[in-house]
């Protein structure tokens, strides 16, 4: 049994044959009560997927982020999250807590309650339940439809750029980025996109908002990229059965991301496909239908019958691969998180 | 600031400021939802719960028997189940995940979602939802009133002679118990308790029919003890703003613990005080009820009006201290856990 993906494919079989049948395949749990529930369940490790040093309140913001982005993905909204922490004696709790706690309270949730145990690392777990409004349907990854065009919610491949950054010892400092020793050559133009690339990585913002938008329209798919465009796109097409062409010459790349990829040494289109943690919505829409400008979306292809997934490059077409993380096979690394896999 | 239980006092103290007024302070977390709904979340962390080589379908059962008994202290029954499991590569994820899932099945909770992460030791949460029978009451550790009895759900110690024998090298093997160089004077007539005593902590048993019963009477306070039957004795009078006086005289002791006790160098009666993990209820009912004969209570003492917490012993009165886990204070130890507080 190798990688996440098919684990989880063999629960999801084991439990198809009982009743009722598994809630498990999308972004979160939507259970089978009287009141529209979702529950999302997500980590955020020391060494795993923060650096050693990151800010405890930058690692409660994160860890908050990436399980509201899993709500968004369901069109649902915040309502109870609860915290399991293991840290050492001298982690800064306290800190670490107001940060959290408000971060609930600024999208409506309750920190609700958890469990505490010590540990040589930092450990986090966050459990969110959320709502959806009445009104609103689910989103789910099983709703795209032959004709539906592809978007994603904005740019993509920077927060990979971003941890490429971190792994070469930069670090936010106040509202600035320091720079370590192997940066001595950075060229000045490109200190502003590396902080945004930084932010990203460490700051993400869900897309609450758009998976409202999203929950009101009739029809549709989303997932959030939080493994990698093409990862994340192969889940939403398995679960809908259908393929999806994705257009090259279109993909969202942020402001300065190519410079930065190249003096990075990184391919930036191998980082828009392949990079993860972007945290923006991944969606099928119906062809008349168009997110509001706001958004800042972007369509990047289409969802087609022909059970292929494709990246177009004007009249040649190649099979776009499942590229981006896997959960299990990731080693984790002490000069850290993800380092083996970024390079790949 | 120390410890566990002043850190979340101080989150409590925080958040009561806020509206809603904090959920926190009970086994669960009672979500203010049109359905009664209970939240728990508990860990089991290699090193800090249970021993590295602990077998994947045992670390399963006690994660799961641990946050059924904070459902069972809630007066609540289980509906979904939530898992955070980071592990190394070669971790047996099938054998674990199928323990879990028949485990939620005969308890009749569903294994909804989850999260998976790659780590050098195995280190697992689980999030537990729960709903109450529209019948009956929360059980909170609120509702202990001066005059009525104390009771624990079962016999005390035995987790921590298991553990203690743990520590010294025995193992669960098949149906047996096998024992290590260290203990090879062990004597054959304490083979069976032994054998008691490590299944005790390795397999606990949660009191979800004794909760439920619990419900069902009109008052009386709760809590599950995870930590020590001293120090969640505290928390439970601090709760409910009253005092108690517990009967040395007439603390229950399994079977042969004593003599194992004697054996390992340990004071059986600390044991029973402060050892923790033996997973059964602690509660208070008013003195006209009885929980009926086959739940296998043991009356221990009584709820008073003063704010003070004693041991009696025949004519003698002394103070019980809050002996037991503080999950923030014990250092983790690589020869298992809990390693340097069972000796103090």
């Amino acid at each position: 049994m190798q990688g996440e993906d098919s684990l989880i494919d063999w629960l999801r079989a084991r439990q198809l044959k009982q009743q009722p049948p598994s809630l498990i395949g999308d972004d979160g749990a939507i259970l089978p009560t009287a009141e529209p529930w979702v529950v999302t369940m997500d980590s955020q490790r020391e060494g795993s997927h923060f650096f050693p040093g990151t800010p405890p309140a930058a690692v409660a913001h994160r860890l908050l982020a990436v399980n509201l982005s899993d709500l968004a993905a369901m069109g649902a909204l915040p309502a109870f999250a609860f915290l399991a922490l293991s840290a050492p004696a001298d982690f800064a709790f306290q800190t670490f807590f107001t940060a959290l706690d408000e971060g609930c309270q600024a999208h409506g949730a309750i920190l609700a309650g958890g469990d505490l145990s010590h540990a040589e690392t930092c450990q986090t777990v966050l459990t969110l339940l959320g709502r959806k409004p009445a009104s609103q349907r689910w989103l789910r990854r099983a709703d795209a439809r032959p004709g539906d065009r592809l978007w994603v919610g904005g740019t993509l491949g920077q927060a990979a750029t971003g941890l490429a950054l971190l792994q070469a010892g930069a670090r936010l400092e106040g509202n600035g980025l320091s720079l370590s020793s192997s940066l001595d050559d950075f060229p000045s133009q490109l200190i502003e996109p590396a902080l945004a690339a930084v932010r990203r990585h460490q700051l993400p913002t869900p897309q609450l908002q758009l998976g409202q938008w999203l929950g009101q329209q009739t029809d549709g798919a989303a997932i959030d990229i939080s493994d990698g465009l093409a990862k994340d796109l192969h889940r939403l097409c398995k679960e809908s059965q259908v393929g999806a062409e994705v257009d090259a010459s279109v993909l969202p790349i942020a402001t300065g991301q190519r410079a930065l990829g190249k003096y990075l040494e990184r391919d930036a289109e191998h980082m828009v496909l392949a990079g993860g943690e972007d945290y923006v919505l991944l969606f099928s829409l119906s062809p008349d239908l168009e997110p509001p400008a706001h958004f800042g979306c972007h369509a990047i292809g289409k969802i087609v019958d022909a059970p292929t997934i494709t990246l177009r490059r004007g009249d040649h077409s190649k099979a776009l691969e499942p590229l981006g993380w896997d959960h299990l096979s990731q080693p984790s690394d002490a000069s850290g998180p993800r380092a083996a896999s970024v390079a790949k």
